[in-house]
């Protein structure tokens, strides 16, 4: 990795420091690697230590590098294009789709979901956990809403509880002409539920992608989507492939 | 602000308190408020200062907090939505797109983007970099980069630099017929250039959206648009303007 002293270089330490080490990567390290720790690094690089850990912060929101509980801090394989919303014709649910219901339990959503969906304040809703998986690795956690006015024939003793209860709201929403569907993704954090199924600390920085489902000229579901921002690109459109990547430092000139 | 001392709660402290502070942030201050220092609120909550500063990040994140140069915490406005990529059959450019064109140069695009644009290794293309505003803010910094071969007409004494460049670069490639578009959204952090154009520090938490242009059987060009992640919900599909906030918790049960 070298010994480049980095003390008489004009930019911010800790960006010139991100470059050095993200070539390093390139050139050193494979996927899956454990790097030496944060002390060791320091020294290599003639940086204090608050200088090496914006470097790898930085590394880390730019996917190329993972804390991993118990293990430390290893280089990151690229990260995988996860397709959403390329049918703009189906419900959760439809053949084809590799999300798992996991439970599902009456829930008053929070005030901004009660707002979108048209339900009273206290007002019920189904609520449907699933969870979907790529690659063999969890890459989202999603809690659909369902207000009972979209499955009118749900029945209490069907299911009652569980993936099967998930199944059988599913079911009942497709029975509803799904007139369209819009998306808006924003940066959040990982809630300690959702933490636990993406096996990420409570906190980590996530993508969360709210999608309604318009039926009957009204919101008919709404879905809160989380995806692991370090281990997730989300792809749009038909081709779903876009295979470019932001870890090296962009060559404009 | 109440002084709830938090010491005997079982969950972890910076989560709880992330929640209390989340709730005095909606009774207790208005937006654009800037809190009182870190070392009052600690003190305030009976937490270390880490904890505060865990709690702090977590609400950053989440789009409650802005850091601001030069004037400290303040309480985020609600996010914007921001539309991207709703008229699938339009290139950059077209009317009523609110970019500016600010600059166009030739440069060697970085090798994920020749290897898209199936350009020669030191290959030079079009750049043209382009701001959007929004509500008076900018909210995204665009590096568009287009091949020779998609602009043949284009002469190099015609405008040969700046923001008129820039335009002579995007009325050619409207002349070719665009097929389609995909478009992939991931977590980046902001490059130095992009972070001065949204008057962030290096290394923001930034929404990278890449889009493929595709025209003649091929990406005839590639836009990276640099999203602020702290003001900006992208927004897609017809309808455009989700109006869910995920910054209280969810209340599932």
């Amino acid at each position: 990795m070298g010994t480049t002293q980095l003390e008489s270089v004009p930019e911010p330490k800790y960006w010139h420091l991100k470059t050095v080490l993200s070539e390093a990567l390139d050139s050193e390290f494979a996927v899956g690697e454990i790097l030496p720790n944060e002390r060791d690094l320091a020294a290599r690089f003639g940086v204090a230590r608050a200088t090496l850990r914006q470097a790898l912060e930085q590394l880390e929101l730019e996917g190329r590098l993972q804390r991993r509980r118990g293990v430390g801090t290893t280089v990151a394989p690229p990260r995988m294009g996860v397709a959403v919303g390329t049918d703009r014709g189906s419900w959760p649910g439809a053949p084809g789709d590799d999300w798992q219901p996991a439970d599902s339990e009456p829930a008053v959503p929070p005030a901004d979901v009660a707002r979108a969906l048209e339900t009273g304040p206290d007002e019920l809703v189904h609520t449907v956990r699933r969870t979907r998986v790529s690659h063999g690795q969890p890459v989202a956690a999603e809690l659909l809403y369902v207000p009972s006015s979209s499955v009118p024939d749900l029945t209490a003793i069907d299911a009652p509880a569980g993936p099967a209860r998930a199944r059988a709201v599913l079911r009942e929403l497709d029975r509803l002409a799904l007139e369209g569907q819009d998306r808006a993704v924003e940066l959040g954090s990982a809630r300690a539920d959702d933490a636990r199924a993406l096996d990420r600390l409570p906190g980590a920085p996530v993508l969360v992608v709210t999608t309604r489902f318009l039926a009957g000229g009204r919101t008919a579901a709404l879905s809160v989507a989380t995806y692991r921002a370090d281990t997730c690109r989300l792809t749009f459109g038909d081709e779903g492939a876009v295979e470019i990547h932001h870890g090296p430092e962009r060559q404009a000139s």
